[in-house]
């Protein structure tokens, strides 16, 4: 149970710290953070609590949305935080068509799909220096095609390897999340061309058919439609050694208590992804 | 207006004979048809509907479903009434992971996508010489992957050109459809690749937010994200000299005068497709 890491907002109910004592009391090793819980909390106490606690900070959530205006300072923030937190990755969530706001219908915005991840590349290399500077891991992580107008113009592990290259890979790694690549026919062999670029590996199920609000489509390992053992073979042949983060936005699991959620977390991890990990 | 083709679905509430009539009203040259109305038509009318109207078929929709039990005879009888339509193509939706029944809840199923794709294979290799036979072409549709679990394991156009690589271009094609490739990074070059391969070109937009039925989120050119031109000018590069037809599921477009719906659908073909299609 040491490599799972809660991703908090699969208990989203929970502060920071309760999510905290959550994974303490359930033996889990990790937990991935959200930047606007962690400013709640406060960076300071945060780190304290996790610390004390002796948990690994798997993730920050998130960086990115890197076409809008002016997405710099907000990142450079971004980055400073995870350092303190001493999380494994900050999470790149690159962002979608500049203008367009996800959830709010179309205003003014640009069509030019090869700009924006233009500007995906042109921001990275302005950050990828000042995160290497403070030790921080930036992750791209590839969304799900149907996000690509709205949140991360970035939509298969192979565009996000692409655009990693010509960064360490301990400075720009990838993040690979189970429910926005288990489509690709590609994944197996990208996954084995990330290799020691996988900052982060991410599980949860894609559910069918899909809620109203396709942002909230992923669902606990084993209720959806993925098979999760050749991607977790896939990882853990890289000698990935890193935590395994469940990340489910579901308005289900949100409504539930969050302990009976961590409860399931645990017994699906065991059962649906532990298996195929390999010795650590 | 004369490349332009209606797909029936576009203005759904009007039977195939008020479709037909509809096209001659309006100039436009094909039309693409949809079995279950044929069949409500009546095949033997709705072939001399359309030859006394002038009207080519640009494709008849649909074949495929091919990961499911039993799919060859009712593929076989898709053929025999594509051959009677003469219709450019058959379109193949491909189907999903097997036992995964669109917009309902799971029930038994397979997670094994390779092996669902592994008989789309299967069963193409059955159904090409039988269309051949015919002069019927088959037209591989790579739908989008929010569509992979249960409509179509085809995710992308290499997908679709991987698979249709044994067979003769005149005997085995390819759909272009906008709403499904648009934010594939690969799309240009795969077009290009596609080349001679490329049946069907069928355009309509991408909306955001998706509406709570997925399968409802095309919307009418102009409404949404895609920028139109990279995509007609690469489909136009190969040569590609067949109709393009505007396929459009769309709550409100459904509940709205089809004449309406037509009239608006020549205005945005006129003023963002037809302009970069080049001389025909």
């Amino acid at each position: 149970m040491n490599r799972l890491s809660l991703n908090q907002w699969t208990t989203r109910r929970w502060t920071v710290a309760e999510a905290v004592a959550g994974c303490v009391r359930h033996g889990v090793g990790a937990i991935g953070l959200w930047r606007q819980d962690v400013a709640q909390q406060g960076l300071d106490e945060t780190v304290k609590l996790v610390q004390n606690a002796g948990l690994r900070v798997s993730s920050l959530c998130r960086g990115g949305f890197l076409t809008g205006p002016d997405p710099l300072a907000d990142n450079r923030r971004a980055i400073d935080e995870a350092a303190a937190l001493q999380a494994a990755c900050l999470v790149m969530v690159v962002g979608g068509l500049p203008g367009v706001i996800p959830g709010e219908p179309l205003g003014t915005f640009s069509r030019d799909l090869p700009a924006a991840r233009a500007r995906v590349a042109d921001a990275l290399a302005t950050l990828a220096p000042y995160a290497a500077d403070r030790g921080v891991r930036l992750a791209l992580e590839p969304l799900h095609p149907m996000y690509c107008a709205d949140r991360a113009v970035l939509s298969t592990l192979a565009q996000a390897l692409d655009l990693a290259e010509p960064y360490p890979p301990e400075v720009v790694g990838v993040v690979v999340d189970t429910f926005h690549l288990w489509w690709d026919p590609d994944v197996l062999p990208q996954i084995a061309r990330a290799g020691t670029r996988i900052a982060s590996y991410q599980v949860c199920d894609f559910l069918v058919p899909l809620p109203a609000d396709v942002l909230l489509g992923r669902g606990m390992m084993g209720d959806g439609v993925i098979d999760f053992t050749p991607l977790t073979r896939a990882v853990a042949e890289t000698g990935y050694a890193g935590d395994i983060e469940v990340e489910i936005f579901n308005a289900d699991l949100w409504a539930a208590d969050p302990e009976t959620v961590l409860t399931t977390t645990r017994d699906r991890y065991a059962r649906l992804i532990a298996p195929d990990l390999g010795p650590a």
